[in-house]
């Protein structure tokens, strides 16, 4: 068993409305910053401990598929990392 | 200039307490999924013209210093990459 980040990443389907974008690039041009466009996502990074990579980005894969994602709405990848030790140590 | 994708990721910084991931780690363990630690983070994806991708780079740098990111309570990453033109035509 080896230690590995998962990285999920969790964004909205195209065509699913996000506010929060919508308004943070606004804000965002309002502060003179020129951009074409914004979109939010939200990431869940998860230390696990498996007997492969693959294994890892499977078990992140269920994880996302039962508890992290709406399928309805959200689209989800996964990268999955060998941990990085100091990472771990300081939280 | 060229298109180009920077994503900002904002976690917040060690030490800092983050109950929705206390929430979801609990969660999942509930659900019977093995892992060891759970972070969360907020991601943007801003497409932008540049004339290259250090000056894509700055930009946003300067976009999370000044509107994405609280440096008391975040770090934060950013990565740039040529921006997908199917991602941009469905949005």
């Amino acid at each position: 068993m080896a230690a590995y980040t998962a990285s999920v990443t969790v964004r909205l389907k195209p065509g699913v409305l996000d506010p929060e974008a919508e308004t943070t690039k606004r804000a965002l041009e309002r502060l003179d910053f020129d951009l074409d466009d914004l979109r939010s996502a939200d990431r869940f990074e998860i230390d696990l401990e498996a007997p492969s990579p693959e294994a890892a980005a499977e078990r992140a894969d269920a994880m996302a598929e039962r508890l992290l994602t709406n399928p309805t709405i959200h689209d989800c990848t996964v990268e999955v990392e060998p941990a990085d030790p100091a990472a771990g140590a300081t939280r």
